[in-house]
């Protein structure tokens, strides 16, 4: 497949490994109405072309993304003055609940500022990884507005109501150190390293493991997180666990384990996700 | 507004912080229905006040609240057997749900033995601070009772499962510090500067930000920490978003940033929350 | 009560605390459909036995579990070609739910290698201490399989979605200073030291409180965690704090801390536990 071209962003595909770059250098990287559309569509890319195995998100130049394009002054936030936006849906929300349904592991690699939106268009990433340089801002409270990108449900999963509530008050920035600290990132790195952390982190998330599996491990980890009863995820992994058990997949790595030798899963996302569940549903918005 | 009076609890407001002082030294702040009551009124007021920005709650003399009055010995915990109470409904619950709902930031100053419902009334605060002569207990099952005031809920949610089981199986008093290593607690401060130290972090929280702003982050980040799934957030953060996105606050969030001063924000708890979510509803009780 | 006899596991009772070997030392305690049983009925008979406060699960030998018994090479999972296994349901999950009913807390004791089913069938214990020497991996997904057991709603509870994913993505083998960094187990301890410091901990657990109020806690923690709201939780305890407040083990409780000595607590799990709730339910599987 060929990936598509973008305005705001780019898309990069080596080795396995895509990598989405948010790419307004000179605007640091601000979010747009079209970077949502394009971000979109990108993860629609990424989910199904097989070569692809890990998405590494990170900005080009010295920001990560400084938030919301604020060229339109106080009216920024006032979504009847915005043309080509959905009147009825925060474009944070959109984005962050299409990160959400990858099937894909997602890594960010968070190389200098990351505010607003730049800092909950995070969240719903596997894993972050920062450089040392970077610093965060869950601006809101400062601006008038309130805390976007579905960030009240995914924040306080990654770092605990406190610590969430404590930077969604303040709407302080704060540095990459407290972000280790409390959670948020995983690591930190010199500037120039962080990228190839990000890039060696998704080879060791994917290298060894079958697609399908590893596919399917992102949508039943994210959705079950909040499930109300450990029965959910009993009845969606027994039928997971019976149709790949079955699966050349399973064969291939057994085998290949017992023969301790490297496996070569035959299965693709793109054709073999089991059908006893909708691996990309979500609720509807109404 | 006019701070109430009240017999078992003093209200102080003070520059934007209201201060609750559980106010029974002689008896170590020990929880009684009257207690109660007081609490619940208290935070209505804060709500309703909008020279209220944050609020603290801590003890006076030098105990944060040892548990409930035990002067009814062996009959303490029989609500048959108690004057003035609903006998339905277990009262440290009632005074957690309120605090659940508190539009205004709450922070946890413990100055000293928080045992019982002392320990278990903190968990609805959204960050608490102790003083390192603090101690801890959630000491239900040593006295054949089981944990209350909604703390099965809370509790798992700022500790994690393992040591919220291990505190409420084993019923035993432990030091700050371990309160701090877990993460029940965000600091540790000298027994004289502990109050300063909540008093510094309440403006911290909030010195900044526009004030409807924080009512809304609270309930939403609250709330939506425990939904079912992302889109929860989604729907109400598109609201939320669209509804301040054209407020004055938006506006002058927003002005203040480009134009680098600091903001005056117009809108008031008291009457300018939107009204497409009931910001202080529960379920009922039946 | 007599403790049942078993041939994959074995189990001890000494002194209130009951000891679940796993028991197949020569095959590195690989799980079976006939250990799955045994799980199931020795959690049934710890429930039952009033002699029985505390359970601690570990491995006799140098593994604590080395996962499924992959003795049918490539069709291990293939549960169409297995013998006596329920064709519907994932065996792990099974027992996990299971232990997840306990009424008496579960430590796990991990001596050594815990791998897939070695690993998530620990999710559903309330803490688990590890020997040093220990290794931890998810591999499912290096097997072409997904992770099961209902790990999916567990593993992320313990250790928060970005490890939980890292871990499950990347099917790696780790050592137990990693699953001690990221929350999975409490403390490490020289091979030695492991059993008798699970023995120690479990007396803590459990000596001074109320057996009535430990299995109480346990199903109120671990079923109110994912509940939507705190309410949830006020319904229950309320009535837990009614029932027991009148009991004889909350009079007990009550008289004995004022008057400094020991309680001897007179109710019994097998014939004391408050109808209100049923404290073993669960939903359906279908």
């Amino acid at each position: 497949m060929t990936a598509p071209q973008f305005s705001t962003i780019a898309l990069d595909i080596d080795d396995g490994i895509a990598t989405l770059w948010l790419d307004r250098p000179e605007k640091m990287n601000a979010f747009t109405p079209q970077m949502k559309y394009e971000l979109i569509a990108a993860f629609d890319h990424t989910d199904a072309n097989d070569d692809v195995r890990a998405v590494i998100v990170t900005g080009r130049g010295r920001a990560f993304c400084a938030g919301a394009d604020l060229s339109s002054g106080g009216d920024t936030f006032d979504y009847d003055k915005r043309a080509g936006e959905d009147h009825r849906r925060d474009g944070g929300g959109q984005t962050t609940l299409r990160i959400f349904r990858s099937l894909k592991p997602v890594i960010g690699a968070i190389n200098g500022a990351a505010v607003g939106i730049g800092a909950t268009m995070q969240l719903p990433m596997d894993i972050r990884i920062a450089s040392e340089t970077a610093k965060f801002g869950f601006v809101f409270a400062r601006r008038g507005i309130t805390p976007e990108a579905a960030s009240s449900w995914f924040l306080t999963r990654t770092v605990g109501l406190s610590t969430a509530l404590e930077w969604c008050y303040s709407g302080r920035v704060f540095p990459a150190s407290e972000a280790r600290e409390r959670g948020l990132v995983r690591s930190l790195h010199a500037p120039d390293d962080l990228y190839p952390a990000a890039v060696a982190l998704a080879h060791e998330l994917t290298d060894e493991s079958a697609p399908v599996s590893v596919a399917m491990t992102r949508q039943m980890l994210w959705r079950m997180h909040a499930a109300g009863h450990p029965m959910d995820a009993h009845r969606i992994d027994s039928q997971a666990i019976i149709s790949r058990g079955k699966s050349a997949d399973a064969h291939e790595g057994v085998s290949s384990f017992l023969e301790k030798r490297a496996a070569e899963f035959p299965n693709k996302v793109s054709t073999d996700m089991p059908d006893f569940f909708d691996w990309q549903a979500e609720p509807p918005f109404d």
